[in-house]
């Protein structure tokens, strides 16, 4: 079969799924060119990535860096700087991965789905934020957005080549490194602790969110966006193993599942080669002789309140999401700063929730102003404001 | 979505399958229509079928028939009695279900692909004895087969959508009633004992397969010749849960499974509605808030010599598998009648292969020889003779 090399920009480059997108460009160099880089603060390592990768353009956050790597690195020849947005938007680029944590990921999200590029999302604060404009937009540009995260692409996987949408998904959750903790065990959780994931590496911020549970809400709003699925036909299991990546149940009750080890150089493997597959000797393998058993259960959400706030804001809507979001971002920085404790992450969110006035529908300057007032709040809380 | 109304011809209608695959047209008499009915044994239900479901073309097997309940049902009006190749290759059938048991739905089944028919095929025996020419022909008439067998209908749907084939295929197990059973409680195991399979509603010979475990040795071989896969990358797992119902490993490592409650109906009315899924009230659904546990381990070879000596003769191929198929159906009758013991039944078939003078590359002659054959040498050596 012919396969055009495919030209990627990558933005976040040097984060953890950045670096695991361009392990699986090195292991195909006859398939992906890397035609653009963006990252934030880690210049250094951006640098080494051009001059590896030699990118047409690249971005760099100059807020995050020292003026003399930023030297260094624009003396890396033959490459143009541009904004993250116009790599985003970038007409060479045949897909554009987007790698970045947070909800630094929204603008060049969406800057790539008005462009109507194909677009590997490894970012779900974008959508959390602004799913319903970015879905308008997907119609209006023709867009694709092929998920990255394990769950969202298992979901894909099992509704690629279905004629109709699914019936219910079904979103698993290892339950991250405290699901048995007590709630007392949970407010002494150390930063070291909560960075220690048992199945999956990644990065610190999604990490973290795995440990409150957070990130399985934002997956949810994620999964209701992607694949236009009501609230009520979303469940969640924890299932600790992490080899069923997430499950479908179609109208006549049969169900797809997808599995896999938990490595996320798989579902980003898929999602630059999707949709083909593609034989990667380093890529591991389920070993079939060994499989014995996979365990289920409904998650707990006493002991994980950020798991059932995430539910409640995306079922209130308006601008809780992006209360929700960006509260978390910042409660998530003050615990790996350790300003706050682990429990804290979970008051700080409840509390800027609370005293949050919604705006219904709102646009992206509505969103920018939730945002805005979000982190003010947080820090007046953290600050230790009643 | 306009849907035309689909025409079945049902072959074997009278049989677990056959009946079953009627409760789902029942349930959607918009969407399926009977033109045609086929029975063996059991002219009492044909009657009460052509009666109720009111085909154009029906047959029975006069041989096995009482001349007075043959006139019961010929007296239905405005039925035709043709044979059941007629039926299977019938230009108003849209879709030939074959639900015949054992090698009575080889002939049949080749009448279908020859005819160039889309086929529901729940018959296993067909593909195991002639898979070589079923499949040439396939290619010849551009015939389709849909797999009914849930284990295949798994495969089917894993594979749906996907541009590449499988890696590897792994069918599930049940185990069967006797998995945990020693070699000497296997020896005293009763008709009643066998006949009661611990999770699938099935019918008496693949019942009694399923607990030699020879069923997932012809499963096997079915799977290799629909899905042209080498027996190399064909694995085994038993699951006693009977949920997934089998898995398709991809080249990247990425695993997909089909899952659902071990009930026939569901497999059946997929291959009815295929490509689109139908919403039936009346099939059970997975409770997503009890499931707790999967399990898997490979089998036990040494205690289920069936499934051995299937897997060695489907890799020896030639007419070893028409022996086996052919001494296995005798064996099962002969025990559901009494007449051996429940270990008796992997015995004559291990004598039956062991005598055997293999030809290669059988056309349907040669097929049928070694069919005689085996027939003659398994009655010999049950009559006593070493």
């Amino acid at each position: 079969m012919s396969s055009p090399v495919k030209r990627l920009a990558i933005l976040g480059s040097t984060g953890s799924i950045g670096q695991q997108t361009l392990d699986i460009v090195r292991a195909f160099p006859q398939r992906f060119r890397i035609v653009g880089l963006a990252a934030g603060k880690n210049l250094d390592l951006l640098t080494r990535q051009i001059d590896e990768f030699k990118p047409d353009f690249a971005c760099y956050d100059p807020a995050n860096c020292s003026s003399s790597k930023v030297q260094a690195c624009l003396n890396v020849p033959r490459c143009q700087f541009i904004s993250r947005e116009e790599i985003a938007s970038h007409p060479d680029a045949d897909l554009v991965v987007i790698a970045t944590a947070g909800k630094a990921g929204l603008s060049p999200t969406l800057a790539a789905v008005k462009a109507g590029k194909r677009i590997a999302l490894a970012n779900k604060e974008s959508l959390v934020m602004a799913g319903a404009i970015i879905t308008r937009e997907l119609k209006k540009t023709g867009a694709t957005i092929i998920p990255v995260d394990s769950e969202h692409s298992a979901i894909w996987q099992c509704l690629n080549g279905e004629k109709q949408k699914a019936a219910r998904i079904i979103l698993t959750a290892s339950g991250g490194p405290f699901y048995r903790f007590t709630s007392s065990q949970l407010a002494g959780v150390t930063v070291e602790q909560a960075l220690t994931h048992p199945s999956w590496k990644m990065g610190k911020k999604v990490t973290i969110d795995s440990a409150t549970m957070m990130n399985k809400g934002l997956e949810v709003m994620e999964a209701h966006w992607l694949f236009g699925m009501p609230y009520d036909c979303i469940s969640i299991l924890v299932h600790p193993e992490c080899i069923v990546h997430s499950m479908v149940e179609f109208v006549d009750g049969m169900v797809k599942a997808q599995m896999g080890c938990p490595d996320m150089r798989l579902p980003i493997q898929y999602a630059l080669s999707y949709p083909q597959r593609l034989d990667n000797p380093q890529l591991p393998r389920i070993d079939w002789g060994k499989l014995r058993k996979l365990t289920f259960e409904p998650p707990d959400m006493a002991r994980f309140p950020c798991l059932k706030m995430a539910l409640a804001a995306a079922k209130s809507g308006d601008t809780y999401p992006v209360v929700l979001a960006t509260a978390d971002e910042l409660a998530v920085e003050l615990f790996l700063a350790g300003r706050i404790k682990f429990t804290d992450i979970a008051s700080l969110i409840e509390k800027a929730l609370e005293r949050h006035q919604p705006r219904h529908a709102p646009g992206l300057e509505e969103i920018m102003a939730a945002d805005a007032w979000t982190k003010e709040t947080v820090l007046k809380l953290a600050g230790g404001e009643k």
